[in-house]
């Protein structure tokens, strides 16, 4: 309850669609200029805020920038629930559009190369948008294995994400092409599923 | 032949020794200052060698690096070949201990960083260390198809590399770990094998 409470305060002083409006300034900067470069004055200048404004809402710029792009997720991974495993991970693939996969790709391996030196970002990448996609992630495959669909002691459960980031880094390492929903359907049902027995 | 004569010219003028002892250099250089700050002038003092006979040898700095990377490969991944893909794949993971494995770790995030900007060290990179090492993973997973052990058609053939990359950056990035020859075996046994049916 209290946390409730303080979350809405120090939110109440903006409404969600001025949220929506800074955020997409956030993010705009960040593909034009690069985290290093972009600087809380420069999206106060972009979104017309001020500076002030920004730090009261978000602390840091390492929050700013992780929260703009969590917001731009449009589904919560632990809402997904389509009855099957396979489903689930079908659905989770059609959640972005290829376009989409491959500016957000770009976007994230500059975001990669930049949490090397900022233990700020670093941290708030971690909190904000790897551990709840994770914690999502791990309802969506406990529902599986209450469903019996994957044995409980099968030894793959901890290496879901693993498996995933393969994907992701190595398409554009190895295959050097971006990641596709076509690519990812096909990784799901050659390696995921198979892993885990499904 | 023609090949093989240039290659022997080339090396020629340098003992497997001292090739050694400067490549020695290069990796302690490397770990020390970083990709982008090493220079052919420290190699060469570090050495106690000539700018123009590294220059001579290698033509560059990204080829004398990735190189000196391949040269402390202790096996060549194709002449691995115990009979069996899981017994391959245990010697495959008991080529680096623990420490050595951390160690390289800490050197491969350092150079993926580098090769973001600079496209010379990505196409070394790629030719003389990544595509030898697929092409030798490819004959060791060819000979567990020709036993009849994998189905030629098992659609993860074509993500192996794929999934070791995901054990790797996943180990760094999600558990916060490095990697050892435990998760590797692990890793291997829960995703690698299951997922090509062994």
């Amino acid at each position: 309850m209290a946390g409730a409470q303080g979350t809405t305060t120090r939110r109440s002083r903006i409404t969600p669609e001025r949220e929506a409006e800074l955020y997409g300034a956030v993010l705009d900067l960040l593909r034009e200029v690069g985290y290093d470069a972009l600087t809380m004055d420069g999206v106060a200048a972009r979104a017309r805020s001020s500076k002030a404004t920004l730090y009261r809402q978000w602390g840091s710029k390492a929050e700013l920038v992780v929260k703009a792009l969590r917001h731009q997720k449009p589904v919560r991974i632990d809402e997904i629930d389509t009855g099957s495993l396979r489903g689930d991970f079908r659905t989770l693939v059609s959640l972005n559009d290829d376009c989409r996969m491959e500016r957000d790709g770009a976007l994230m391996r500059g975001l990669a190369m930049a949490m090397h030196d900022n233990p700020d970002l670093h941290r708030a990448f971690h909190e904000l948008l790897i551990e709840p996609e994770m914690t999502g992630l791990d309802r969506v495959v406990r529902r599986a294995v209450d469903r019996g669909e994957v044995s409980a002691d099968n030894p793959a459960l901890g290496y879901i994400v693993h498996m995933m980031i393969g994907a992701f880094v190595g398409r554009n390492m190895i295959d050097n092409q971006p990641v596709s929903q076509a690519f990812l359907t096909s990784y799901v049902d050659a390696v995921i599923l198979p892993a885990l027995g499904v």
